[in-house]
């Protein structure tokens, strides 16, 4: 269990007695032609560059073993080089057993309680009439693949690029989607809810996040859309009598999630359902987005963030304080 | 007060006695130079053609007075000409002030009603706590405006495209509001409420439609968003010490909601309130859509709508029953 | 079997005693009330529009049992009404057992011998090297499969839009890759003929083309393309030891033949197997698709076609004489 | 001739005694005002910094002669600055002579050898059967600018942008055009060929290669395209009864040749010729630049490229071993 | 020389006894399976359908000589079917010499008379001062060519599309262009004056306009950018001396003037005679435009035209009075 | 009132005895842990890094109180770092009210006389001969409005970016509408004027340029064109009777005048006047962008600008002599 301060706090001169993930690392040579290390080292708060010269504690020992994504306990500085903070290091070594720390110690998390979101989504997966479906979900929410779904990162970027980001996302999108359901009668609820669950099912395959969040060679060559359809095709061939309609009808909400074409998506959106989810996906997402880029992309003393190339615009702060208070909280009680 | 069957329900050979508004109408002339009117006559359910020849009862009074957009009262009955029905008129006069019956009779309506609706809007004026934008709320649905935003459609066709169909629409849009400051409490909920209600009410003065839906010259060279934000701009001045901040705001709300230039957004959504207005926006629109054209667009014996091109697909009706009832409704309760 | 002269080559006037093809079936109602059948009907060479009235003999008994695709025997003339021709129909019957006709003798075929294109693709497939992908190939394209996938077109229209247009199609395909291999050694080219084989595989399940080419509900929910990937990845689950990366290169080729996101390939090409079989598929397509238009869309005395919108242009057709003889056949021999 | 280690090869730390291009050149002053010339050198493998400081043998005797695209003669050590390689000067020289070395030796060149590629292009000229075509191809590719067009890159980047591609890639390109035409008969193959031997004729008017690839003013204003149009065209009007419909196709060929407006073709492709031409030339090209890609951007220990802006995508070698020998080489033998 | 009453100015029964211009001509069978001939006839004000029965007098002799682009002498009166303006033909004959009519007198002509417009030209082309550019413009601008350039529309719809409206459409842009060498002198003058002279000279051999506008088959293939380019650079070679980089310069304004790649120039504009060309020829093309649609296509009672493609809107007249006048006229005298 | 020698024009080694602006303002470290300022100073003609190190005359009454945008008086001299020009800074004061200088003597301007230029604007106003229009301009550019309005840059890059660039880009386009009126009678010259001289209106609030260009927060949520569109909506409801057809068409013009809605215009242009502003402010902007383009990124020894992603290519300055003087001037005199 990690108990440190966090490594943004750390100011210029502080001492540094940290656990570390290596996020990168390269071997270098010094003018003299002497090898040290080029590193940069991190937690979920930030990352800083550090040299570790061969004069320092560990040194030898540690060279020809280290990889990107090791934990490493550091002893040390902040100081800073070219108005960038720099760690100083005096010595380094690997983590061992006892330290009990892991890289996900070191990666952003959702803020949401995991446990709350487990249970928040296997008692929406009961209350699904339909039970055929409910059938196809339980196996595959099951163990294993559940433990890797509950972490997964939505993405490495832009919207719940964080541990348990996924979750977090397709728990947003349910509530949106049952929202529409209570409008719109004619939406069937269940299969709704199911393609809700499976949209982005295909990241536990796509993406490898330990140590780092990373694309997988089948995840490049695949994508996470066609994963999650073979997956899924392969667990309903296995169910007897599941109902030819309801299979392609489930499959298409998958494929169709992306909403366009050119967002990789092979078919378009083709019924009330996958209408729906494409739409409730891209709600859940880009507010997730803009809110995360409003507080981490906006410096001290200025009310915008820079140029963000994915939303096309620079985003705004206003201020403005929020003057409702959970009293006026309406979905027209 | 209309009492009559729909115009679709009757076949080939029945009986005519309805009262029809005029959507089209030319006077034209018989190979043998003789006038007669060429019609096109409805009500909310269908259109028909009809041709009016010099015979029939009320030709004379009728011919240099009609208008499109008229009421008249036809006899006759229901024929059919290469494929397509056709009326045969006997008779044919305008209404008069005793038949009790208006052109938005004969127009397609919201299925919700309108009272609910009205007071569903009202009620959630009332709790918004900002008191800038409650007072100014007030001033802008006032009497005459209310009437007239409680009436107009949402556009002349693809979604909600009936009388009160913008209220519907706004309504459908606060809920999603309302959730989304549920999930993100750094929505400002009154500023987004407020954006929510106000989005499309510059359609007010770019669509009449009385007796037809129709873009008003001031709608096409203006556009709505920019009427919009001109009414709300003028009553935020007369309003003293609005603060400015939260008028730049509101109005950048209006302006963005269409969420991209190319879709006649003069700016794009730079705010986390902008963001959620235009995905919500989204969201309802393209739900109701797909629904509508799926109940008008499926000819019997078929699953698939022709080609949508707003949509760029044909739709399916996949026919899968709903198996969710009523009990198994969720927002995660 | 079929023999007799083609539709196209009757004049107005000449008696039609035929079996043809019923592409459109509607049962209408004359001025008077009474019903009549509006009908198309066609051979491979064109279509014709026929109404059946009810003093047709046969009209009473074929009236209630007609489909679409059913084949009927006609006897009377051709005719021509608004400046197309029509057929007069005096006397019409349902094909019977021994008439020994069948649907397909109507719809348009390859020109090539289909089973010197089935010879063609086995005999390939035998030289295949790789036991693991010739293994697969097999199974693929066992004895059903193979029946179904040597009928289908390769679409309905644009290229290749006919009977035995995919085999044809893939047959040239594999032709150009084979060149490309001896030109770059670097290609694996195995690989790569087996991406070829399968690129369009779903399309055995997209396309139904009895008695009508038509979209199925799951090739239009779905598309070939994953439709495709889903057989190819359960079969090579079936497969021992199958090696993971070639089946994941594999799968890529398929999903990445459509050369962009927009034009429905969940992928773009990230290999270069990949990248060639796009361009391949491409080539072929493409010079097949104006050959095409060029026999069909260029009318006498003209020399060229009308805009054909998938081009983007008008075709033209030059007339040059082509005075390179066999002997000047050339890969640089 | 050069005989000389490739400078890609050279570690830290050991000597240079190289002949090298100066591929950049420019004087700056050092912090206490001295001059010293800041180049940049390379091979055919690769560029290497280098700073010429006016202590080193040479300096005074170069520094205000030496221009881009001379070739020196080296002393001196490989360093390191930055982690980027440097190499430090003792020594320099221009080139004399007796030397024997040409900016030529420096640039990347194509693997097929010349001769070969000259012969094989001859002899697909005197295949030509339409003796107008025939004789204009023999002037075209006189003596002079046969030269030129066998030395010439295809383009500066991408694909074959070495010293004799734009030859090596028409060389494919006809290949590739000859299988076409065996497959369709309806192909003029003269025209055709033809038109691939001058699709990028003009390139040699648009880019000069000595010393270093670079468009001319003239290939920048008017496009390789427009001016191998405008020598083709010179050259048949003196030609007497060079057939006008010949001509004008030919033209089209040059003119169409890259399918798109927006690729700065002038027109798009509108013959059957104009179509096979465009898609051999893309299948040719993209399989080149994706051969290339891999060959150079891939760094040891990774499977894929960095994002390749041009192809809009990182692109992967898979390393499955390509298990079909040349006893397997098939076009359907 | 014509001296009738405009078609467009008939109305249904009145007498028909004018020259017009066959628009369209097939010959047809009725029911009865008699010959008659449908035709479209016109002239600069309007076309109308008119068919030719074998009883009119005239039919016999007429009926295997007519052709497109041949005018004809006819009696009758004007008709209507199905709402069309219909010529009932009484009797029919070909022009002969003693007419003095030609198909050019029924095409639509410039507004601005002739003989101002090429003495405008000419005087202007006087002006230049450069002689290298005056000479070739006067050798370009020779008497057939001349006559032939000052007869050619500059399109065959959308903007200056009528006879004489290349000319009149090149002196509006010499004058816009001669206003911003009065605002840059950083402008060449001679150099942007003869680009807009020569831009569309390329049209001559693109349209040909007698009888109707048509594009050649080498307007088509080539284009008519390309077709000046070679035209231009044919006459510059024959010119001794003329400078190298004037040609390159010349070239390029006409090959950029279309602006932009997609809308068909092979080369972007670089030089800041080809921007103010290229801006200028938009300027004068787009009001144009609006101008004949705003006059054409608003029908009585209303102020919008339909939808206008090109346009990507409707367009509206306003009808505000114009109050301007002409001593008000200013360029800031 | 500011007399000394432009920034750009000093040698390394000069002395600097200059008031300068400051752009950028840093306070940072030493990697001993000493505070210095890193900043960015400059005038009209460039600007120039300086580090102010803590040995520097006035270091300590300044470090707290700089801000961007204030002016101060440096002694030092030229020097250079890493091949960029860098001042050595000895001593630093900030500037006092006797020194007469401001922040705007800093900026780029116009090169033309202003006074001129407001003449010209105004007399221009003067013969408006719509008494309505002529009111409203005399009200929007009374003498605070009008200040603002001969200040304002047309854009804080590309076109016309400097102080007074609005006024300059103005007056160009309504001498090129004026023209365009003299050649289209049907044009509304009136209107069209008006629409020229507030087209870009709102910049005076979108815009703020002292002490350096930057978009304000208002500009940044509403855009100029809507700013505009408010304040003119405004200055109209103030004044009796004025037509509603006029106000509609005049704030037509102001939101329409960017052409396109992917340009942020909320409507494209739908009159002949809007279209004739769109293309004259297209003509003056793209003039003046190559023109400042040409000026300033053409390095000695060149002719052609680094490419320009605005323009989407590197442009060309041709050096052809300009042989036209002003005795050749034409607008067809």
């Amino acid at each position: 269990m990690l108990n440190q301060s966090e490594l943004s706090f750390l100011s210029k001169g502080e001492p540094v007695d940290h656990f570390l993930l290596v996020k990168k690392f390269e071997i270098r040579l010094t003018k003299n032609g002497k090898e040290f290390l080029s590193l940069e080292l991190g937690d979920k708060s930030t990352s800083s560059a550090a040299n570790l010269w061969e004069d320092a504690s560990g040194f030898k020992s540690i060279k020809n073993s280290l990889a990107v994504g090791d934990v490493v306990k550091i002893t040390g500085s902040m100081d800073e080089y070219q108005g960038n903070s720099q760690i100083k290091i005096d010595s380094i070594r690997l983590t061992k057993q006892s330290d009990d720390v892991t890289p996900k110690d070191f990666l952003p998390k959702s803020l949401r309680d995991l446990n709350v979101m487990k249970k928040e989504f296997t008692g929406r997966m009961e209350k699904i009439s339909d039970t055929d479906l409910k059938s196809l979900m339980k196996i595959l929410f099951s163990e294993e693949r559940f433990e890797k779904y509950t972490s997964v990162p939505a993405g490495k970027m832009w919207h719940h690029g964080y541990i348990s980001g996924l979750i977090e996302h397709t728990l947003e999108i349910i509530r949106i989607c049952d929202l529409m359901c209570d409008i719109h009668p004619q939406i069937n609820r269940d299969l709704l809810v199911c393609g809700a669950m499976l949209h982005d099912f295909g990241k536990i395959e796509e993406l490898s996040f330990e140590p780092v969040f990373e694309y997988t060679d089948r995840g490049k060559l695949l994508g996470h859309i066609v994963i999650a359809a073979m997956i899924v095709n392969d667990e309903i061939n296995k169910i007897p009598d599941f109902p030819e309609n309801l299979k392609n009808n489930l499959l298409h909400l998958i494929l169709s999630h992306q909403g366009k074409l050119e967002y990789a998506s092979p078919v378009v959106p083709k019924t009330l359902e996958a209408i729906t989810l494409y739409q409730a996906d891209e709600l859940s997402a880009k507010v997730n987005a803009y809110k995360n880029v409003i507080t981490n992309e906006i410096k001290p003393g200025s009310s915008w963030t820079k140029f963000i190339s994915l939303a096309g615009t620079d985003i705004h702060s206003h201020g403005i304080t929020n003057k409702s208070d959970d009293s006026k909280k309406t979905l027209f009680d």
